[in-house]
């Protein structure tokens, strides 16, 4: 059963009701699959008028929507005003790719006359829509990377219906949503197949889904453990189909001493509110501080224990989600050869949670797995690097992460300059300045990374390439004049 | 053991030798990430000359090689010089490619000042190399898709070390070829680790490959059964990796009133050719030709007939590869609704096989989930259809094809053109004149598909799109002018 909770008091709100039933799910796929052709047909201009007409219901509706939000999640009035601004302006930024043309990029080329291998056909390179694509919701990103987020914008933009399973985190909220959705569907004249909406707390919901024969694609925002369940499955099917899993990340900061000598007490207080930001619940929050042992370290470090200790961050998500938080604070607490350094327990069964900060030394981060996991929330481990050579061994052992953050890398240097290579080797996007939370929407952006920060590291889920993750490429050769024509291609 | 067997006569030639021991096979893949950083440090020109160098050696030996090819796979002469043709204008096309920058795609958004989402830091989206290779030659091109084909091609032109494992079908032309590759690097000065090279009939050699910790992708032309269980592997390991596998396929031809009309009987022939060109061993061998129940359609199917009972396919590639296709046509002999029209079995025994033709209903083939797995060599079905909306259902029932033909589709119509969608949503390359045996090199090609065809069907192993398979992008943010400047992007 569903039912809205108030994040901040668990208080349950309203109505309970039934998840999707299997045949509800199959309902849902079926009507996905029976609008595919006719959605893939669409003009570009067309799917571009449906985003900005989503863009405008969520616009139109703010005020009651981020309220629920705020009842469901905890997050705060001005944060949700942001993220919906956020999403607005992801859908209008796909609209404007769309009429600018990008999302059918083709490669023309003439024939060429005389034998093979310079004699050639002519061959057109287009992109074609996958088809329905199943898409879960993530819980920390209540519109953003919900049901009308960048996953949805991107698939819908693409030319591929979408079929959304909500997150339970905030039922209520993804029902409104969906209802706004399909009544821009409806006013536009598209087929209803083209959103369809499903529910559930359990993992059957989202296994019947994956599983659909008419599924084509999955885009997912989660957990490792969910995400890499889900994956499987996905690979397993008769016709394995591609799952497009962002799994977080444990975010990697590099404070190099350039950065210090200018403003190290600045940069930790900036630090300590990147990791308590949103009470630590951003897939980009920078879990793992990677500091030199030195008087300079040393006392940057005990500026962040500091800030970190003044922050109160407001409740979390949900209460399952705070009792996973206690549990991965709980085992860094209890791993010897970490040192606790900001551990104020606090009311472990309140929904706010206290920031934690804790140090080890890089050989025993090195060797410890178990310390190179996220830990959902406001908390993070520092590790003490003796150089930057040192540094590049813990990025090497971090292996994937959506980013990497080196504060303090603007002179040329051979040390640096590895650690850079090693930073674009093991992040998806690598920061020079700023804090990872916070992802910009443009075309450069790239939120992936290699395993486990995406299960498709050469794929994005935020920006405009999001949309080449629905596109497949085919080439056509020798297409008669017609369908270069539908294809808006010179004959 | 390894061994070099003539095709022709199954004799063996010379010594026995040992595949690469797991100490090998680990010494290689060392050796490929130790050159990994190095290597990807390169400049696109530099690896542009490693790549028109090998190109040169190939020509240089190009008698001694097509010798031994000739020997080892009986694809005779002809074919074997165009084959080291194509390899090295594909050499060179890449080369071509990095030189004139393709290589590096920027996209640098500029800062834009102001709150976000409208407000940015500068994100610069570039690519970087993956990391070393895993590639697995394939036994029917021993130029193209070998040693020195496509995969490595492009792997060795996105800055990745390969490491080749060497088809057992032509041993002595594999490590002749990695002889002179090795030769290339050196001279120019190149770690040995950017190409290494192993050996193996056995499956441990491939597994092993597969799961070594530093190998970052793998690239795959091969059956169906090893490609998806190598897939698996490289699915399950502690950090998956990308498994770019091209599987093969049925290749659908559709043969259209239209096409009839003009020249049914010279396109019997040719398609005949095309079904045994290299005794049928080619990934897109068209393997399930759809034909109207009319007369037309049986006149060509008569034709079609003839023609193929005419030819004589010359010996398959390896006395395995054989005996799988006899095989292959016993089941298809043996299927209670499908009429052979073409079954002549001559000596099963010998190293050619004779051409396979038989006819069955649409209704029948969707049924049979058996009738839609490839049969390797020359050997096809003729699935008679009522109408084109029927071969619609059949291309579905297919599901995943590197190619699909359509002979007859030059006018706009609207069943017509439902076939054209279906086609381009089965297929990587959809075809409207020629036979899909042949693949031009070119920046428009796609040699991919949906599954089966391909693990990966965003991804092409032909063409100049194949290196996009080993360049991850990276988004960097704010980066220093040392770094844009390092990637060529004005500061």
């Amino acid at each position: 059963m569903l039912q809205s909770i108030e994040a901040r008091t668990g208080n349950a709100v309203g109505e309970r009701w039934a998840e999707s039933t299997p045949s509800e799910i199959d309902a849902a796929v079926a009507a996905a699959a029976s609008a595919a052709d006719a959605f893939a047909a669409t003009s570009a201009s067309r799917r571009a008028g449906l985003l900005r007409g989503l863009a405008s219901v969520l616009e139109a509706e703010r005020e009651s929507l981020v309220a629920l939000a705020d009842r469901e999640t905890g997050l705060g009035l001005p944060r949700l005003n942001g993220e919906l601004d956020r999403s607005t302006f992801q859908l209008r930024g796909f609209a404007d790719v769309l009429e600018g043309g990008g999302a059918h990029t083709v490669i023309d080329d003439k024939a060429v006359a005389g034998a093979p291998p310079s004699g050639r056909p002519r061959l057109t390179r287009v992109r074609v829509p996958l088809g329905p694509v199943a898409m879960f919701s993530a819980s920390n990103f209540p519109f953003a990377f919900s049901v009308l987020g960048g996953d949805t914008a991107s698939a819908l933009g693409a030319g591929c219906p979408v079929v959304v399973k909500a997150h339970p985190a905030h039922p209520e909220l993804s029902r409104r949503t969906a209802a706004l959705a399909l009544r821009v569907i409806a006013a536009q004249g598209l087929p209803v197949g083209v959103f369809q909406f499903v529910q559930g707390g359990s993992i059957d919901v989202g296994v019947a889904l994956v599983k659909a024969t008419a599924i084509a694609a999955v885009a997912f925002t989660g957990s490792f453990k969910g995400g890499t369940a889900l994956a499987r499955i996905a690979g397993e099917r008769a016709r394995p189909i591609p799952f497009f899993g962002e799994l977080g990340s444990v975010n990697p900061l590099v404070v190099l001493p350039a950065a210090l000598e200018k403003n190290g007490v600045e940069l930790a207080g900036t630090l300590a509110q990147s990791i308590c930001v949103g009470a630590g619940q951003f897939c980009t929050s920078p879990g793992v501080i990677l500091v030199l042992q030195d008087a300079a370290g040393d006392a940057f470090v005990q500026a962040l224990a500091a800030a970190l200790r003044d922050l109160k961050p407001h409740a979390m998500l949900s209460a399952t989600i705070r009792a996973t938080f206690e549990r991965g604070v709980a085992q860094w607490r209890n791993a010897s050869r970490l040192k606790p350094l900001v551990d104020d327990a606090g009311d472990a069964s309140a929904a706010a949670p206290r920031p934690f900060l804790a140090e080890t030394l890089a050989a025993d981060f090195i060797d410890d797995h178990a310390l190179h996991e996220e830990v959902f929330g406001c908390a993070a481990l520092v590790v003490r690097v003796a150089s930057i050579d040192e540094a590049v061994e813990v990025l090497k052992a971090i292996g994937g992460s959506l980013t990497v953050t080196l504060w303090g890398a603007d002179q040329d240097a051979e040390p640096t300059r590895r650690l850079v290579r090693t930073a674009m080797q093991v992040a998806g996007r690598v920061l020079f300045s700023g804090v990872p939370t916070g992802v910009a929407v443009t075309a450069a952006q790239h939120h992936g990374g290699p395993f486990p920060a995406s299960t498709q590291p050469f794929t994005t889920s935020v920006g405009y390439a999001a949309m080449d993750r629905f596109l497949r490429p085919v080439a056509l050769q020798d297409a008669p004049a017609w369908l270069l024509d539908r294809q808006g291609v010179p004959a």
